[in-house]
Formats: structure tokens, sequence, C-alpha cells
């Protein structure tokens, strides 16, 4: 009797407890170091709504302008020929001004880590996957929801550090229980000192930013001139949505662009709340205000490299509690990726959920993200491991599902070969009629590589995994980062160079740190 | 300070508790009757390679062939032009009778439901979501897992008929306290009288199928020549790959296409073990074996309706374990929908996972199955709702968590507006710089309809949500199933006819019912 697809009993039958080859395969060597997308982006929009929306946003810029806090943001604004209200502090741009800042915008540039291997190139069709940055709080399934520390940041790098699909760090969780003054030099000094992937810096004022570079050149052994020249870090920056601009993310813009690193201009638009209602009003809105940003980063030096950031999303119009990896997100962010390319500039996306726990929730809404952000054509996927409840908390467990997650869309991203000793007609007639492939010689010669092997999935029937504790993907994920922290060792770093840093935050520490600019 | 992204104190301070707008919000009207995919599929092939192996395939038929278990389904190929070794039962197809079939087979079609409203267009860009089908065994988080009774086919049956967004019955789970020789005649009598969506039948012999197709035309009130004449029904046909046909599912090609009847042909190719272990090897198996029983269909009758299936997955090479929702599976997604719009015929593929339990993993497979068919163009999503552990149990909970996902899926068809409305330039000038949107004209007017309203997803503040108990999605689900069971109320149905269907069912059960064939 033959029932549907896999409940067939001669499916069981079939299924053997082992294949031949099963005692000596290797886990798969996972490359994921370098992740090229093979996809044509999808679209929401034509390329006539496309040029409507961007000049949709010129017109926006021109007319009403952006509200700017910083007097000397402003300035530049003024000196590269920006129409400014001193008296509002409303800055008009015209549409010749972001045409000339668009000019000068990189379309691709590398970011260099202190391990060569390890940079990260941006634009065209490579993508990059950074772990979460910014929750105030951590959580896991042991200790259950409380404030981020030095230790649980520093375990985040770790975790960084172990996967090779996690392209660079980013600012994990906040380690609340360093002070706010010291807090973002011990921040960058974890990141130099545990891990050789490319580091993330917040732009919390000029003090704090000037501390970092200079962490970041004792790194990697460069002057201020040698700096200047290639991209080592990266920031994020927020507009406060709708058409304000406040001073540290300002100073931000004009830090990053005068030492020539990477700024990730990211208006936040949360569709019925700090943007228009609509979809296409927020990213109208979202397109203005980066538009702005990028203007200001040019003005101050041509060439700056940005990636054009975009976190358009939607609030429950009962609650107004904002939504994560909906619908509309994913329909946001194809359109995002469309006013990105038609700019020519890397885009940034993101792995969003709005759950409060390592569920099934927080899995699907981070997959309607992954797929929104990468079958649009992302570039830079912040928050790609570790993100729930909104931003606000980073989940271990979530970290280790994602990881799942962004290494099976790596694999999605692998070509498939369609030579004809891939159509195995050979195979086929060696096997003959109702055989099976588990020993022939065709899958003798490709098993240890045909398929990916998985971190966290559990593929064992379900005797098997019910006698082992009927352990849920949570439950083993727990498992993971904690063996994964304490397998993790340090890549080598240059004792003088430890010995410099420290010196350097002595120092500092003992002039009184740099607290954040509000 | 501002932070990234949203974790911004700012945020918090602008997302109230509720909007203006909070407790006069109805709930959106879940529209999914009918879903549209407008987005072009995926592609992993070009377009050379997708005729190759298309050719391929071909070549396997004419040179190889395919073993065929039923006598008389080897005697309908013979008459149709086939080259029949009735030593070896293997049946030779040329490429002429390949192609002389598809010139027949139709690329849409219309299925007809007791309610005409529940109608399904199948074809072009059409999108129809078929729950759960075949699983022996039931789970649920109250009562763990067991054999599937009647009682859970018929709650869900009631809970398929109470979700919009799923498009037709299924197989559900297979109720096992029924006897084998009256089971097919409860499960068809179950569908009828509990919904008036299109339902689903086996393939498990001639005398059941007749069985089922009597109720089917006493429901719809038909004679022979009308049930012909359009498409009520629909089964699956699955080969034994490698290269065979067994007797029930040959009688299911032949009874299905005289009586007009819709044929899903899946070849159920698992890459490493009853296929290739290449994703293009497994699709050239699955191909060639789909062609040779749509040959068979159309050597019956010329026009009857298929729906070419595909169901290629891969096996653990470690364990031999089937997986499904891997990155295998999405590319082999693609790869089938291309080759099913190479001969013009609607593509069904499936939302799998081997997750034993309702769970993240269960979740992130499922999104993995689903974005790997629906941007592969798929025109039917078999086991769209319930499936887990590979097939071999339908989860209550998972059946709400897939609900969820596909009203989610739906909802991203969902076209985007791009007027200068929809850019909203004027309610931005009307809010102003750094204000907010939640009561300005423009989303007074939208605010209703503008978003996807959950059903199973929670974007409560992690307070509340953890002040009501913290309950994961999984969690939540079993109270919506339980929920949606104790509210469903049945479709009318004229006495006349369930007295008529009884009466039916009564006459074949004193005369033995059918056991299935075998």
């Amino acid at each position: 009797m033959t029932q549907d697809d896999s409940a067939s009993p001669r499916r069981n039958r079939r299924r053997p407890g082992t294949t031949a080859a099963a005692d000596m395969a290797p886990p798969r060597s996972l490359a994921y170091r370098h992740v090229v997308n093979p996809f044509e982006p999808l679209r929401i929009y034509s390329d006539d709504q496309v040029a409507a929306i961007h000049d949709a946003a010129l017109t926006l810029l021109e007319n009403q302008g952006t509200k700017v806090l910083s007097a000397p943001a402003r300035l530049r604004y003024a000196q590269g020929g920006a129409e400014v209200d001193e008296a509002t502090q409303v800055v008009r741009l015209d549409r010749a001004l972001i045409a000339k800042a668009l000019a000068t915008t990189p379309s691709e540039f590398t970011f260099h880590a202190l391990n060569p291997e390890l940079n990260v190139p941006m634009g065209g069709r490579h993508l990059c996957f950074a772990p979460t940055s910014g929750p105030p709080n951590i959580m896991d399934t042991v200790h259950g929801r409380r404030a981020g520390t030095l230790e649980d940041f520093q375990n985040l790098i770790k975790l960084s550090q172990s996967f090779d699909v996690l392209h660079t760090l980013g600012g994990a969780v906040e380690p609340q229980d360093v002070p706010v003054h010291l807090r973002h030099m011990e921040m960058t000094r974890s990141q130099l000192l545990l891990s050789d992937k490319v580091p993330f810096m917040y732009s919390r004022g000029s003090a704090q930013i000037r501390d970092c570079f200079e962490l970041l050149r004792i790194a990697h052994g460069v002057d201020a001139e040698q700096f200047r020249a290639r991209p080592y870090v990266w920031t994020v920056i927020n507009t406060n949505s709708p058409l304000q601009l406040d001073i540290p993310m300002a100073e931000g813009i004009i830090d990053f662009a005068e030492a020539g690193q990477v700024l990730i201009i990211t208006p936040f638009t949360l569709a019925g709340a700090m943007a228009p209602v609509t979809i296409t009003g927020a990213l109208t809105l979202a397109h203005a205000e980066a538009l702005a940003g990028i203007a200001l980063a040019q003005m101050v030096r041509p060439g700056a490299p940005i990636i054009y950031g975009s976190f358009t999303s939607n609030v429950d119009m009962k609650s107004g509690s904002p939504a994560f990896g909906t619908p509309e997100y994913a329909k946001a962010a194809f359109g995002a990726g469309q006013l990105a390319r038609y700019i020519k500039l890397p885009w940034r996306s993101s792995n969003a959920t709005a759950s409060n726990a390592p569920d099934a929730q927080a899995a699907y809404e981070a997959q309607m993200s992954l797929w929104g952000a990468l079958m649009g054509g992302a570039n830079f996927m912040l928050h790609a491991a570790g993100w729930v409840e909104g931003g606000l908390s980073t989940s271990y467990e979530k970290f280790i599902i994602d990881v799942e997650m962004l290494q099976m869309m790596a694999e999605v991203f692998q070509p498939v070969g369609a030579e004809a000793s891939d159509m195995a007609l050979e195979a086929i007639a060696e096997v003959g009629y109702g055989g099976h492939f588990f020993a022939c010689a065709h899958t003798m010669e490709r098993y240890r590589t045909a398929f990916y092997s998985p971190l966290l999935s559990d593929w064992r029937n379900y005797g098997t995994w019910s006698n082992d504790g009927a352990r849920t993907a949570t439950e083993r994920a727990a498992t993971i980062w904690q063996e994964t922290v304490a397998r993790y060792s340090a890549p080598p770093r240059d004792p003088a160079v430890v010995e410099a840093i420290d010196a350097f935050i002595a120092r500092r520490t003992a002039e009184g740190g740099a607290p954040p600019q509000t």
C-alpha cells in the first residue's frame, strides 16, 4: 500500500540505521567566510516607481528638509551648499547636492580585519553577516533575562569569532557593569583581543570615537594617515525619524567620514509610529533621511565609504508595539534593496523578531527577515545572530538558532552542478528499478560534501530523539552555545600590542575617560 | 544618546501603550481565499540546463524505462505506443510519446468545491495551500504523540475549514481506529460533511476509488458524465523511486484520469537514498518518473488534469535519516519549479520539516520549505499546515504555527501601493521634525487595514508577556487550535444529501467495504 509521500511505510523500510559510509563521514567543512548571493533580487516596485520614490525623497529634502541638532554639522551642511536656517535648525538640500554626494559615494569597498583572511568585501553580490548589536539585556534559558555584562559581551564576541558565517563583530549586548565613560574602550579592547574579525563601534560622541580609533590604530600598527586610507571599523547612524539628526549621530557621521571609516546610515522607520503608515511612505521618509546623512558624509570627505541602511517595519496598530519579521517588514526590505541599488550603494538589512523568547515565533519571524533581506539583495545583514524582543535583548540560544539559519542560507547560495555527471544517468542504471543509492559509486564519490551538515537541527527518528530526552531546538541550542564558549580559543596577538592597548586605556582612564555624548 | 536601531531608549518613549485608535480597531479581514504570487520565480538552472535535464529524463525513459507492477497499466502503456517487456515488467517510452502526452496535459484548470466561492484555480501564478496529508500519528502538547484517530482526522478537517488560507482539505492524519476496508468512506464522508472545501482521496486501489467517487457525486448532485467534466477531488501518486510504479499507484492514475479528476504525480526522491546523491540527479530521476506517470494518464484520457509534483530532499549521510527544509530542499524546489514550467504544468511542492516537535527547528525548516517553494513559483503547496517528524506525525500546534506562516506569506504577495498618496509627503509635512504619525489623518484613514494582524505572534513587551505567563509560540498555539475546534461550525448541507451519503456507506459496509489494494 502506498500512502502519500514520506508517511509511506516503504520509506521506512528504505531508511537504514546507518549508511554504508556512516562512520567514515567527517563533518563537512564550513567554508562560509565569503558568501555571494547568486540570485536576481526580488522587486516590489517597477523601475519607474523606484525613480518616483527617489524623486519624492528629493522633494522632501528640498522643501521640508531635515532638522539637525548639531551646530558643527549645520556648518558643514552650509559649507557644502545646503540652505541652513539656524533659527529652526532646519537644513534643506537641493537635488543637485544629493546627486553630487551620490557621485562620490563608493559602490564597493573592503573592510580590513586584523586577520587579512577575514577581510570583508562590501557591495555587488557580496554578503556579510554581523551579529546582534545594541540590546541592553541578555537572556538565556539557564539564567533568564537580566542586564548585559562585560562577561556576556565577551561571550558573544567569542561566539562570533567561532562561527565562520559571522563575518564581522557587533555591539552584541550592552556591558552595563562597565561605567559609561570607560565602556567604549573596554568594548573595543575586548573585540580587538578576543577576535580578529572586523569590529563595531558606537557613535556616542567625538571623544569616544577618538579613543576607539586610537585603539584600532594601535592594534593594526598604522598611523592616522594609513588609517584614513582603509576601512577598519563600522558604526551605525540612526536618524531620529521623522527628519531629525541628533548631536552624537551627526558627530559620528563627521568623525567617521573624516577618518574614512564605514557609516551604516540607517533611518529606523516604524510605519505607523515614527513613519507614515504606508510601506512606501515609510521608505520615502527613510530614503530622504539616508540621503541627508550621505550628503553630510560626502561634504566632509568625498568618497567616504557608506552602507545604505534600512530598518523599516511596522507597529501593531492596536497596541503601538513595534513588530519585526512581519510581511510588511519583508516587503519593505525588497523595496529598500531596490532604492539602495538605484543609488548604487551597498545595502544593510537586519534579522529581526519581536518574540520575547527564542521560540518558534523567533524562528519564523527571523526567517521572514532573512529571506526578505537576502532575496532583496542585502549586502550587510546586521543583527544576524542573537536578536530577540525587538532588539531589547540578546538571546544566547537565538544566537545559535540564527547561526544555523545563516549557514543554511549560505548553502542555498552555493551553485548546483548541472553537468552530465550531476544528472547521474549511469548511477541510475547501476542501481536499477526500486533499488537504493546508498552504496553506489556515484554516492561514494560525493557523500562527504554532498549536503549541509547541521549545527542544531536534529534529524534522528522520534524514538531515538525521545529516548535521548526529547530536547527542543532551543534546549539543544543552550548546550551548543555553552560548549562553543568553553571550546573557544583566542587568536594570537602580539604581546607588545596588548601592552600598548592596555597602556592607552590606563592613561585615558586616569584622564577620566569619555562620557557618552547625548 | 542614540544606540543602534531599536534598542534606542527614544524608541520606548515613542511607544505608547495604545494608539489613539486602539480600541476601535477591528481585526483585519483575512481575505486569503485566493492567493496570487506576483514574483518572478527564482532559478538555479539556466534555460539550457533545464532543457538538458529534461532531455536526460527522456533518455532515461527511452533506454532504461520504468518498471510497472500493474498488468492493466502495462497494457495501457502498450496500447499507447510504449515498448513493454512483460518478462521484466519494464516499460520504455520514446520522446515522441512524452511530447504527445505533454501536448494534451492542461496548463490550467479549476477545482470545483461544494461551495463555489471556494473553487480553486490551478496553474499560472495561482497558489493553493493544502493541509498535511498522510501521517499515521498525531501529536499535541497536551496528550503527546499517539496513533491518529477519526476524532483527530475530523478535528483537522474542522481546523482546515476554519482558516481561509487553507484552500483544500488533505489526508490530515490516518484515522487508525476505523477499519481499513471502511476507512476510505469515513474519511470522504467527514470531508464532505464537515467542510465545503475541495477534498482529498487516497489511491489505495480501484474499489476504494469507486466508492469515494460515488460519494462525491452524491454530494455534488452530479451524474458520472457531469463528474468527468470537472475536477472535484485530487489524489497523490508517489512512484516507488527509483523507476518503479506499483499497483495501487498505477490504478490511481488510470481511475483518476478516466474520471477527469486531479492527479498530483509526485516522485518522492530523497537524494542519497532512493535517488542520486546530487540534487540535479535526484531531479532528473524525479522528472523521468513524473513524465512516465503523466504519459499513462494522457494515454488513458487525453486532457486529464495533472499537477507536476516534486518532493526532492536529501538524507543525512551519516545516519540515513531523511531531512526536510534543508538548503538542498530549497534548491531542489527552485529546480523542480523550473522543470514544471518547462513542461507547462502546475507545480506542487511541500512545507516539510524533520523536527520531532513543533519547535524552533520545525519553524525554520518549514520556512525554508515555504520560501523555497513559493519563491520557486509553486502552485499547490501540500502539507502546508501540520507536518512534523518527516511526515510521520501531524502536530496540532504546528498546524497553527503553519497557518500563521501561510497567512504571512499571503500578505507578502499583496501589492504595495506606490502612488503619491502612498509616499505620504503631506503626512510627513503635517507631522513635522521628530514627531509621530499615530494620529495624523493619513494614518487614521488607513490604520485598520494597513498591516497584517497576527494569529499567533505575540508582540507585547517583555513585562506584559512575562506577567501573562511567558508562554512560547508553541504553548499559545495549543490554546488556539483547541479554541478553533471548539468554535467551529459546520457548513450547511442538505439533509437529503447526508441521508444518501449515509445510505450508500451503509450498503457498501454491508457488502464488506473495500480493503486497500497493496
